[in-house]
């Protein structure tokens, strides 16, 4: 059985894949995407990489700059 | 137009929002839901009257515990 912590990572790298996963297609890199949404590239490579627990206004931030609802990021 | 301030107050209050409309039908008050969360009372309050930037960790525990998908609390 997964242990919490093991868990919570996943959760955060499947979070991260998404933004991947949405990201690739519109063409932009991360660069292009931190710019967009205000945020820092080496932010947006971390959050992709699962290495954040990014909070509730980031994910808002990131939805709009990616052009979905954030239900869509889980 | 809304400011980004007031836009994050707004969606922090929605998700509140969306969290207490999923308590209250279980039957729970905040105390229970924070005991099967492992979540203080007093920060369940705080999450439904829109005050905290919850992380993306909690968001999982809170929706864990209420019985629905992430996605269901945006």
């Amino acid at each position: 059985m997964p242990t919490p912590d093991h868990r919570r990572s996943e959760r955060r790298r499947d979070f991260g894949a998404r933004v991947r996963a949405l990201r690739k297609p519109l063409g932009l890199s991360q660069e292009q995407l931190g710019q967009v949404a205000g945020l820092d590239r080496t932010y947006i490579g971390s959050v992709e990489r699962g290495e954040r627990n990014i909070s509730l206004d980031n994910i808002w931030v990131l939805a709009d700059a990616l052009g979905v609802h954030p239900s869509e990021l889980f």
